[in-house]
């Protein structure tokens, strides 16, 4: 894609009323706009990098069975009654219909989900099952000031899963453990399994910490075991697997997972016949992913003060081709380099803009954060083009005929 | 996919309450859920139809220069009173924060693309620009009964460009009109381009309008123009084009695209810069698809009053593969007939449920509506596999080893 054809805009100062890293380096470079406290619209650099995150999650679940669908974000008023959530939920916009019938607006999913898999789930025989959805929820925060990391509205990925015991139940939620910490480091972040009380939902959880100053949650951690405790529910200074001292750090949950057990089965009378002939409750566990969150704690981590970087996955592009002379051929050579790479299922993005100088396109690519430029400047004269490698702060300078070997064998 | 795993029921009996013979179909044959009046959740098997219909509505808008983005649901108060449509739009659902701040629900999106729009367009370096997004929206509906044709919550994709002059805007909207009929087409609907009246957004409008006995417009179509009238706006008995004899037809909307000219460049003063040093106002257009609406009037148009029946195009799987006999070899070539497709890319579901007869197994894919059959019953033990297309109503049986050849120089 041509760069004077993109929709964005970037800001050489910081965006007033923006306190966090994350919102205002996004907002500086052009992937999102902040439409007020807590609400931001994605433009399309923004939605590339949400895109690949929430296909990475994708791709993880559906190797572990479970099956993507789309659950209304109307939630009409007795669902949430049948919980006693309408009113203890305090975070739970509403609204009402003309007609005087009210309804909540999603911040979670389980008063939809659980009288769904009712009519499905009649025997063991169709346990155990796993659901999930990429989707908005809202939530009416009190504060907004991390940036994306807590916004009114926000992409989560939520998955819920049913079993005929609570064996069953544990089994699984082991699995989703394993496969979120390989989501999350597919997404460039080092998560840490970490030990946590289960708020309205359940006794205890799981949470995904990733450390960043910028975290909302203090986490005692044990690097030998990778393991850490949130200080909500823990107080000691060693770790109870391996004895080792613990630090202690702040960190941003990107995911968590909880053990239902028959919470919300008994709420919504979910049974099934067993092969013994009685009638059980359905153990649940439910797992979430803030994906929006993900992508603002992959700035806090991966940016610096001044300039996003992107791992690899997740960029919005794979290549910036960089063309920093006026000459019709420059062009022309960025066109036909970005040709063999878009052929090869890559993604390329040439500053092709003739009224912006070279020092401003260099320092716009590194405000844009895309780990791989090649650059097309006055030695192409030679022959000769130059790439940089902002993640293995390497530069190259190549053969113009060497480059598509030279990038594919890079990786 | 196996059957026994698809989290999915289908029912015998017609699903009460429900009139619309889209929706009542496609919650017997498990592809979505109602919650309540006019709000539904999607399950695996209609998110799958959903996502195709999506996937075909991008690859066309990418392909007019449109980027694909994510704007937000919760639109404060006061973008929508600088438009006058706090008040006068009927179908808006408002909620209000504990912090007493209130946000429209997005029915859909000119409040606030513009206020987004006017921080990036400045020049008319930076015009033409198309943006969309595929997203849902909220509207106060005062009578459901379209099933997913009218609902409360529903999936659309909403384009809107920026042109210099009314020209450039023409000259896209033209483009836009043709790449509608391509989409529809795509998805096996045949969209009569129909003038009508602009509603709230402008002073007329084409719509995009598909015949069928569901439909809530009356419309006058010229089949010689492939040209239709909608009856608010017209009450003459011959084509204005070619003077043919007009026929009155029931239709749905699938499809409407708007000049907006300067209406709401003028409300939020997006202006740019032209080549003259002249502040002019943008010219702008929008462009709506309902993409669960689309999903029903498939159903309406394909299906007929007992089963459903998709298009290749949007089929949730390409081939029903289902095992009659109970012998472990039989399971077996299932499997390995769908290692072969999956390899080729394509989506293949058996149904290797043990408990079903074959007679049921029979009318239930019917219900569910994959035009592809791949029958594997008595004749397997001659080396012969049944395969049924529905779509072109013919049943043809093979040599086992055939199979693959034959299918993929069928179509």
């Amino acid at each position: 894609m041509r760069q004077s054809e993109l929709v964005y805009k970037t800001y050489k100062d910081w965006p007033k009323d923006e306190e966090s890293k994350n919102a205002g380096l996004l907002i500086k470079a052009g992937y999102i706009e902040k439409v007020s406290a807590g609400i931001y619209n994605i433009l399309p650099l923004g939605w590339k990098v949400v895109n690949k995150i929430s296909q990475i999650v994708r791709e993880e679940l559906n190797k572990i069975g479970a099956q993507e669908l789309l659950l209304t974000n109307l939630h009409p008023k007795e669902f949430w009654e049948a919980t006693g959530r309408w009113e203890s939920f305090d975070a739970l916009f509403k609204t009402k219909s003309r007609l005087e019938k009210e309804y909540a607006l999603a911040p979670t999913h389980e008063e939809i989900i659980f009288p769904l898999m009712k009519k499905i789930i009649q025997s063991y025989k169709d346990l155990p099952k796993a659901v999930y959805q990429i989707h908005i929820k809202f939530r009416d925060e009190l504060r907004a000031k991390a940036g994306i990391l807590r916004t009114r509205e926000f992409l989560m990925k939520d998955l819920y899963s049913f079993h005929k015991d609570e064996e069953d139940l544990k089994r699984y939620k082991e699995l989703v453990d394993q496969t979120y910490l390989k989501i999350f480091e597919r997404c460039g972040l080092r998560a840490i399994l970490t030990k946590a009380s289960g708020g309205t939902f359940s006794s205890f959880s799981t949470e995904f910490q990733v450390p960043t100053p910028a975290g909302e949650d203090n986490i005692f951690v044990c690097y030998q075991c990778n393991l850490g405790y949130n200080e909500e529910i823990f107080s000691g200074e060693k770790c109870e697997k391996c004895g080792s001292d613990l630090e202690k750090i702040k960190a941003s949950e990107v995911g968590n997972t909880f053990e239902l057990s028959l919470k919300f089965s008994e709420a919504f009378d979910l049974t099934f016949l067993d092969k013994d002939g009685q009638r059980k409750f359905v153990n649940a566990g439910c797992y979430g992913i803030g994906i929006t969150r993900v992508f603002g704690v992959i700035v806090e981590v991966w940016a610096s003060e001044k300039y996003l970087l992107w791992p690899y996955s997740v960029s919005p592009f794979d290549y910036h081709i960089l063309v920093l002379r006026q000459e019709e051929n420059y062009l022309r050579e960025a066109e036909n380099i970005a040709k063999i790479f878009e052929e090869k299922g890559k993604e390329v993005l040439i500053d092709d803009r003739r009224e912006i100088n070279a020092g401003e396109k260099l320092v716009e690519s590194d405000l844009i954060g895309i780990p791989v430029k090649i650059i097309l400047g006055e030695k192409l004269k030679d022959g000769k083009i130059e790439i940089v490698d902002r993640i293995k702060r390497k530069n190259y300078e190549i053969e113009k005929d060497h480059l598509i070997h030279f990038i594919s064998t890079h990786e």
